[in-house]
């Protein structure tokens, strides 16, 4: 069974007992649509994710390699929808096999996501994790500054063309001249990360070397470590980051922006790769 | 020794290398703090969370209530930061003892945890999973339409008082007279929720029967199911909820009301405490 694509599945009606303070109203509203997806590999479940349905495949994907649960996207074999589950279930478990060849270690995938997602424990523990972790090197690339500037009202116009409920996060993946490479939305902004991940990642390949990853929220640590794990060196945001996510970008080399704001943007690490 | 109350540790000062697209500055800038928190039962791992330091064994104490983890405020034992961890890390786990009686079951925990967070994995089984969980009796109140009309004011003003990076989510309890009883703030907007809760729950008691809680982004399932399980009967948001966020209110007999914006609201779910 194929998933559905980006463009379907992000929005749902349901009906709205009042609207604007005052009449009662039939009339349904869209809302964003949010549904649990387990993650199995093997069929041992792994995970969870509260996400909007849609590019669940690469969803999967980019969450089990920007985790570094799995360390490339060649020990990615098949990936299918559950097909022992019933109905109501088909498309809220994918189960992934890996390729030939990989071992499967449980109870090293438990290990290994307590180790990411939650690092020793300190800062500075989770910064070490994640570069270790990392196998890929960055690029070398260089994005001027009006480039930048332009990268907000590119997204948004992108999402205007399938956006419905305006609750959904985005997130863009730009060449250096700023040209789109792909869109991915979704109810969580780690989510929309990893479908965009996972669209390159299905296609046999990691996401091009020289790109700039832009999202709609808030940059926080885990932007940061996916982005870093998927080899993406630049980071661009509308808003600011956390503490954590600058240190981060500072150790691991990825330039991160953010403020990107009408002809204004700051820069937290790694300048180099902008020109001013 | 005590958790930093809501007012410290939110913000932290990080170097901008470049401001504004053009100029290099030495001036650093304010962002928002996040720092990974272990949460331990009786010395072991339950969980970790992303988090604004601040607040801490509330926000440990709103978690696993709302997570249904724990059943009831009465089981919380005593919280302290772990006092084998090294100097780097005493601020970043916390472990909790259960009051005398409770046991203790490990892989019982883990089941809970597993199937709160995930569910059976369609949306309904979430829902009935929730529905069996939650322990208190939602209260019969009112509120006025004018009341709903002023909330997003009064958390914008309450935090203003304590903001300085813009970036961070909030979640404030309210009398049915809108009046504030708590704020907290936080990188991660269930964890506002969760301190929100602790707050209360941190003086032996449950948060009042009679409250509004008011969120500052988009209200998803998660948040439903949080503000269930502490009895919390009317949600309110600047923005939209999740199909899945409808679906749960609508079933748990809470008030989901969405979009409360200038003059204007909608109401999604079980409107009779809502007085037009």
């Amino acid at each position: 069974m194929k998933p559905a694509s980006s463009a379907q599945g992000l929005a749902e009606r349901r009906r709205v007992v009042v609207r604007d303070g005052a009449a009662a109203d039939p009339e349904p509203d869209v809302v964003t649509v949010e549904e649990p997806l387990e993650i199995r590999i093997d069929d041992e479940p792994v995970a969870v994710v509260m996400r909007t349905p849609g590019d669940d495949f690469d969803l999967v994907a980019g969450f089990l390699l920007t985790e570094a649960i799995l360390p490339e996207p060649a020990a990615l074999g098949t990936l299918s929808y559950c097909p022992s589950a019933s109905p109501p279930n088909e498309r809220n478990v994918v189960d992934v096999r890996l390729a030939e060849g990989v071992p499967f270690d449980g109870a090293g995938i438990k290990r290994n996501f307590y180790a990411t997602s939650s690092c020793g424990v300190c800062g500075k523990a989770s910064i070490d994790q994640v570069r270790l972790q990392a196998r890929r090197d960055l690029a070398d690339f260089e994005v001027a500054g009006a480039t930048l500037h332009g990268l907000p009202d590119r997204l948004r116009t992108a999402q205007d063309q399938f956006e419905r409920t305006g609750s959904l996060h985005a997130a863009g993946l730009f060449d250096p001249a700023g040209e789109l490479l792909a869109l991915r939305e979704d109810v969580g902004r780690h989510n929309a990360v990893d479908k965009l991940v996972g669209h390159h990642v299905a296609a046999g390949r990691w996401p091009p070397p020289a790109a700039i990853l832009m999202v709609s929220g808030r940059t926080s640590f885990e932007i940061v470590q996916k982005a870093r794990l998927a080899g993406i060196g630049f980071i661009a945001s509308v808003s600011g980051p956390s503490s954590l996510a600058v240190d981060l970008a500072l150790e691991a080399g990825v330039t991160l922006t953010g403020f990107v704001r009408g002809r204004g943007f700051n820069v937290y690490a790694n300048p180099g790769r902008l020109r001013l």
